[in-house]
């Protein structure tokens, strides 16, 4: 671990100067603050391993509505504190915004702000900071992202492999044959997986698996308006939806097409949303243990931290089943 | 947590002979004793949530050498310790064989033996046990394997994918265009991951990537002796092998067919094993830390016993760079 002294070293300036610029002091000047901040990143120096009394780490929070018991985040973030500071760390709730992002890097943020590492939840593919991810040396935990050969960085989620595999085969059990495919944009790293999922998951249950059986859009209700009359006409008598949002559509564009739920058409979703409950009539999904996620987030940071270089840790799924699934017309009494 | 009196009333026996039955006292007979076992375990009864005292959990290990330093399993087994025992818990290594597991289902063998938890070591798809994997309620770490749907066993190892595409990209950044792939036989979950990943890696580098360019055999020779002059046929100027035994012998052969390493032929293994570094000449490989394996793969299980279902947690991987591999002929000066 670097000291003070040691980037004063490397760069010909007193340590009293290095004090300083880490220290954010006024009397030294922005371009010094950013050479010295920049090297003791590049030299892993940390505040922190100079005081236990104090560990700090931080949920970045970005596109993602965490304030209500129904929000996605809000399961998380706290199955996260109640791991993290029984283990003795504080835990800072912070929202990203593009602003910052672009002025200042992810590892240049965490020293300056003492944090020994984050757990990011709702980062896109367009978020500036998704490229410090690359390089980055401050452990970062990522929900629903992946980022290859960084052994600081640990992608969290549920295994969404195991989950359509879960839905196939309960649609499979009730006698479905032809189950189509409703996705949200595949330019999310989440929904790329589901779509080779669902498919992998028709060919291991020996289902018909072209690709004409799926369909994706950006808006829901593009999708549905697109293709859900297409996938009826191709015969399928279930509807395997990307996300619940996109089931909801769904279903709701199907009552307008005359179809009865589950007695015409089955419906499954996914991540198990609160709406499910409350959907005409309730949706059957895979779930997303939130809770636990964060729990495991919280896991993989303080590996990250102890120089465990987890690359990815998935959480098992659970399929919910309520009233929107049933056999197929031909299979009904 | 079900107690004696809940086993008692749900059987119609007293609490004593669950009782005696559960210690494997003489004066119960055999099939009293299966019955109570099982429906112990049935309903979640352990005899551990009754003293605080003692935290026993369990490292079983088939097929797999551990004792010496240069084994396996020794650094996993090491790293596992490390991790569990300042936890608190007592970790027994226990050599499995295939009469045990004939014998005495999982979930029976650890609530008789008192563990909460265990990691397997080198399990193959043939062990009886992998069926008990389905189905059982007492947290297992499986180290490469992968069981879906029962949040009691999580699949813990590293991440094949991560580590194929640093191989790839290794070779084509020396300027390598066909690339070879020599596997072991595909009936194992950990070789068909490879495999997979190997063509995903060549597809997303842009690079040729149809069927022929890999060959996978049970046995090392045969797959070295029937593919590895094809390769060399087809253009192939570097030779990825799904581990580095298979490389060794690889190299062997293309020595004996007069190509010199690396200057008319590229190789990389996989793994890491000792033997890389006396191999002529010493061989570039991916590295799996098998010290941190067995520190995750404690704390998988951790978490497993504490309710958090994780299906999957995969380690970085590292590119070790030595003298097998170089530019292709093409491109030597």
């Amino acid at each position: 671990m670097a000291t003070m002294d040691d980037i004063a070293r490397a760069l010909g300036i007193t340590k009293g100067t290095v004090s300083k610029a880490l220290s954010g002091a006024d009397d030294v000047s922005e371009a010094m603050r950013r050479t010295v901040v920049e090297k003791a990143v590049e030299m892993g120096y940390s505040r922190i391993a100079r005081s236990h009394a104090v560990k700090k780490i931080c949920i970045f929070i970005l596109h993602m509505a965490y304030k209500k018991p129904d929000d996605f985040g809000y399961d998380v973030v706290i199955g996260f504190r109640k791991a993290a500071e029984p283990a003795g760390y504080r835990v800072d709730i912070i929202e990203l915004d593009d602003a910052t992002q672009r002025s200042i890097s992810y590892d240049e943020f965490m020293l300056r702000e003492n944090y020994q590492g984050a757990l990011i939840l709702g980062m896109m593919l367009s978020d500036p900071w998704l490229s410090c991810m690359q390089t980055c040396r401050t452990p970062a935990v990522l929900h629903d992202n992946r980022v290859r050969g960084n052994p600081a960085v640990a992608d969290v989620g549920i295994d969404n492999d195991e989950g359509m595999h879960l839905a196939v085969s309960h649609l499979q059990s009730l006698g479905h044959r032809k189950i189509g495919y409703l996705s949200s944009g595949l330019r999310s790293y989440v929904y790329q997986q589901r779509y080779a999922a669902f498919f992998d998951a028709l060919r291991q249950s020996g289902l018909p698996h072209h690709s004409g059986l799926a369909a994706s859009e950006s808006h829901p209700a593009d999708c549905v308006r697109l293709h859900l009359p297409r996938l009826i006409d191709e015969g399928c008598t279930a509807i395997m939806c990307s996300h619940d949002q996109l089931a909801h559509e769904a279903m709701l564009c199907a009552a307008g097409l005359g179809k009865r739920i589950p007695q015409d058409l089955s419906f499954v979703g996914f991540d198990d949303i609160p709406l499910c409950r409350s959907t005409e009539p309730p949706l059957t999904t895979i779930r997303q243990d939130r809770s636990n996620l964060g729990r495991c987030a919280f896991s993989a940071l303080l590996n990250l931290i102890t120089h465990v270089p987890i690359s990815m840790l998935l959480l098992h799924t659970d399929l919910i089943v309520r009233d929107s699934t049933d056999a197929p017309p031909s299979e009904q009494a």
